[in-house]
């Protein structure tokens, strides 16, 4: 299933901007980046059950914030997508 | 039907700084600020497209992003939150 994270991480002090890169980091072990801070995971439920405890473990949720979007396995045609970095598709072929 | 927009928008100009203002304007017009650069619009088919089109016509697509992501109308079961300024529900109540 495609789960799509977003987030804010405030990077006032050196411990947010270490946050920020641990979340991109996270967040890169399960998909793909598609712009500064979303990103598009193709995950099972397992997966994702691990990937949001660990993100949960990292943010500051007084400052921080975290949204999961369930788009299901129909996702392709949900998708719109206008103008630079075009996003890959995580099942290995370039999205058009 | 829901559509969940993000973008970014290079600020590395004073150019970049009108656009990005410019996007987050335009999207306060049809819906709800979710984080920095994301918003839950609730929007008819008609409303999306001027909306995409106002949008497109701001970003410079060679540097800017935009991505669009319909959510449908059963969009509240999709959609999960953690931690700081919790989104508020585009048809007027507070999301749990």
């Amino acid at each position: 299933m495609m789960v799509l994270i977003t987030y804010d991480v405030s990077t006032m002090d050196t411990d947010g901007q270490r946050r920020l890169r641990q979340v991109a980091k996270q967040c890169e072990n399960y998909g793909q980046r598609v712009q500064n801070s979303v990103f598009e995971c193709l995950v099972d439920p397992q997966q994702f059950k691990e990937l949001q405890l660990q993100l949960q473990k990292i943010v500051a949720p007084e400052t921080d914030s975290l949204r999961f979007y369930h788009l299901g396995s129909k996702w392709k045609g949900k998708v719109e997508h206008y103008g630079s970095k075009k996003g890959y598709d995580p099942e290995g072929f370039l999205m058009i």
